[in-house]
């Protein structure tokens, strides 16, 4: 009798569950629902408007996925709710929200309906950024060890600026709030009605390391004498490694997703980080690239080294027993968006027009045709900043090489190409650091679509990279972790290795490196490496005073 | 009674005359020919295949221009014959033609009329580049002093070159002409009936110099043996001065033009350097910058002095007495073009059609608005190498400062301030090596059409940019010549420089620096600067490196 796994993934605009055969991985249904409120960014629904930079979310609407997804996939597999043996969910993150002892979302109450600070903070809220400056100074002004456990900062988009925010805005909300809590966490809480944190969570968002907690109490007073006991009043010192078991649907989470009460669910976990057992990945070395408009690499290793530029290292941050490695490169996509945007020109829209292609295939047609180092372009992919392995936000593009031949499929090329020297530079950084990179696996929407690409990265990292096998790699990885909250008796699986090695896949394509475009690559990334630390580590901080005499103007 | 010159300006593909009036400088008539032959560089007329980065001209094309512009502006001004008391020219240089003793083109004679090397090289034929390097390593070799009065180099556009890959492709040719001589001193042959050559050509194109002469014999025969007495065989040792009378119009010429015999003729000039008296130049230091899709600056000094990266310096090289310095931007115009063609969305065109408004006045609206610094971009003008002060053709263009907030029009707007700065590293490479420069003047498309490049290039400079007053800059300045062939009893001038404060002018509007600009260019200036000595004297070459892999690829 086969038996089945519901992951549910949560999006930014939406959220997805999928059905899955615990046996071999296969995808029987899915659903997706739209969040009603989508994200929060002018006003609340009542009308009050929301400042700069802000970005919230509606908890109910999580609660409405859980309600139109699941029965979904039940009748549309038509497996029966005594099959699915085990529920895993994933998250955006840091998306966080205050809530009452019992789990109420303070936004729910009536008396803080209308207050920005009792929503949820989306991950890309970003009103929080001087409580995070403050913070990184103050953490490096006392020697803060964990700092460099973040590549020596932390975001803005993370759980302390974000509570720290709440505290100097809106300090009744703050004292109203009994938790502060990830959505992550939260989602298992509506589960299993008990409150759990997982352990990619508190270690990525919230400064928690397994051996040695949070930072201290005397630092968080330091930030301000009302957070002291922040950790105590607010959060949570018991986390669970990824992998373990939340609990089990309660009646009324089984009433509302159509399951069973007593079903099994997984610890909370992040849509990057849950991807890696979607791919089949059991064990360290093996880097998994989510390139979408962003990248994000997500890796493990056995031992914890403090890797300069990383978003962070957390032990059980990704699978129990290994560390964590996390990555990212901040513009990806974005790059070949920007130049479509600003770029293109006419006549190319016009070329495409009469030979009946799209224009994104028309230019991928003429880029395919250059020879590596052919148009003679080298570009830094910094047009959003470098996160690894420079951590700076002031950083910009540059481009070298133009002649008055150069054609706009070139720039495009170079723009690529620059972002697979980025990647080039996180693996080496990572093997000069003791931490290696042996396999290289990448999923996301660049993954499937643009073969060009691929073979481009191939070639400049000089390792085969093999494709993600699901569309759905959060839902699926959420899948796998369910199969094993359920555990082997149940028919799911004693460890999420095993439940790795059975259920995520990757495609039969393999982009194989070509040794003479590798050869090429080797001395344009050379050049990028030259110009990367010239510009970035300090030798012409032009970038930076550019953009000092752009604020000025 | 008043008087009239006429200027014949021999340009790329159509010759123009203008009738100026001598007191005023008022231009009473104009008239355009457009060589029947063009440029030659495929084939010859009858057929002949013309190889890779050849141009060739046809010289009766020339005589044509006579026959047609001048009787032409008589008829349309209504001025008699008896009132023109000078004619002036100039030609593209250096732009040369083999000849016989009576300054008969060989490609007149049937023999040689199948003969590519019978014909006149235009000033842009570029298959003499192997001539020329071996000519430089050569001179280097030999340490040739004369080399740094070029900049350090000769291009394969001069006459050494030219003559020297006919000497080597076809000896018969080269043992059949009697002279080698450049078309803006065969034109004056033409007219007055006896050979001249002029100090601009002979100083600029053919390594002449007033004190030292040409090139020693023995540095020829190193050249090739066959070339040891080439100066005394083909060329002439025999320089006026600009400002001279080379002649007077013979019966023949009369009946070509219309014009009396007997009228004063001026010695040959070159188009760029002619249009210094034309803006009303009449001393060192003032320089003039002709701006189209390059530029080219003509400035006189007191002194020799050997100023890296010039084009040449060249005793009576533009006016009398002076030492004139030429360099130059090797693309300005150019740049824009390039950018119009390959990076201005689709968007920005149905934006501009919309508005109703043409391309350029849309993008330049938008790049109006900019305050300096504010794009936060900053580029390197080297599309198309770099002339004055690199003299390096394997630079290339860089730009940086993007962020995914970039627009076309900051773009368009960088490319411009680049060359700019560009104009600026020059003057301030003039000054760091004696030679003052303290006025500036501008004249050429650019000048004409858009008085927001003219405002950034006035802000960078920090010098107030007078513009020409004439469009026919050439012409007018070839009139100026001929009032001063004319002679001062004659109705003409004693000297040209009283010639260029009568009749020379520039226009009302001036450009003048805002200081608030400046002080931001100054800031962006340095880290051109920097950016430029990085990149361009040897730090990194990588510019080099990309283009040697391009050529690989």
């Amino acid at each position: 009798m086969a038996k089945y796994a519901i992951g549910l993934d949560y999006g930014t605009l939406s959220g997805r569950a999928v059905l899955v055969d615990v046996k071999t991985g296969e995808e029987l249904a899915s659903s997706v629902y739209d969040y009603p409120h989508a994200v929060m960014d002018r006003t609340l629904p009542d009308g009050t408007p929301l400042g700069h930079d802000w970005a919230l979310q509606h908890p109910q609407d999580y609660l409405d996925v859980l309600a139109h997804t699941v029965p979904e996939v039940l009748k549309e597999s038509g497996v029966s709710a005594d099959d699915v043996i085990g529920i895993g969910t994933d998250f955006t993150a840091c998306t966080v929200l205050p809530v009452k002892a019992d789990g109420t979302p303070l936004c729910f109450l009536p008396e803080y309906r209308n207050r920005p600070h009792a929503y949820v903070k989306l991950w890309k809220h970003h009103a929080a950024q001087d409580k995070a400056n403050q913070l990184n100074q103050i953490a490096q002004e006392r020697g803060e060890s964990w700092l460099q456990n973040y590549g020596g900062k932390i975001s803005s988009e993370w759980a302390i600026p974000k509570l720290w925010q709440i505290l100097d805005e809106d300090p009744e909300i703050y004292n109203a709030m009994d938790r502060f809590i990830e959505a992550a966490d939260w989602i298992i809480w509506q589960l299993c009605g008990k409150e759990t944190r997982n352990s990619c969570t508190a270690g990525y968002k919230a400064i928690w390391n397994k051996k040695t907690g949070y930072p201290s109490n005397d630092f968080f007073k330091a930030l301000d004498p009302r957070l002291e006991h922040v950790v105590d009043e607010k959060l949570s010192r018991d986390i669970l490694p990824l992998g373990s078991r939340a609990g089990t649907l309660t009646a009324q989470a089984a009433k509302l997703t159509g399951l069973k009460e007593g079903t099994a669910v997984a610890v909370g976990n992040v849509d990057a980080h849950v991807c890696v057992p979607a791919v089949g990945i059991d064990g360290p070395g093996k880097m998994l690239a989510i390139m979408g408009t962003s990248t994000c690499h997500i890796m493990m290793g056995t031992e914890e080294h403090q890797v300069p530029g990383m978003c962070g290292v957390v032990e059980d941050g990704v699978m129990p027993g290994y560390f964590g490695y996390e990555a990212g490169q901040s513009c990806v996509g974005d790059h070949f968006a920007w130049f479509i945007d600003n770029c293109l020109p006419a006549s190319y829209y016009e070329e495409a027009k009469q030979q009946g292609k799209n224009i994104h295939r028309y230019l991928r047609e003429k880029a395919e045709r250059q020879k590596p180092g052919e148009s003679g372009l080298l570009a830094l992919d910094w047009w959003n900043g470098n996160r690894s392995v420079l951590v700076d936000v002031d950083l910009t593009g540059m481009m070298l090489g133009m002649t008055l031949q150069t054609k706009p499929e070139e720039i495009y090329r170079a723009l690529i190409e620059a972002t697979a020297y980025g990647t080039r530079m996180i693996i080496e950084n990572y093997r000069e650091h003791g931490v290696p990179v042996e396999e290289f696996i990448a999923s996301g929407g660049i993954s499937q679509k643009d073969p060009m690409t691929m073979q481009i990265y191939a070639d400049v990292i000089k390792m085969p990279i093999k494709i993600a096998g699901s569309l759905q790699g959060p839902a699926l990885g959420s899948a796998i972790f369910g199969a094993v909250a359920a555990g082997e008796k149940a028919g799911g699986y004693r460890s999420v290795f095993d439940a790795a090695r059975a259920m995520g896949k990757v495609k039969d394509t393999v982009y194989t490196p070509i040794p003479e475009h590798s050869a090429v690559y080797d001395k344009l990334f050379a050049e990028y490496r030259t110009l990367h630390d010239y510009f970035g580590r300090g030798a012409n901080n032009v970038m930076k005073r550019l953009k000092e005499i752009k604020k000025q103007s």
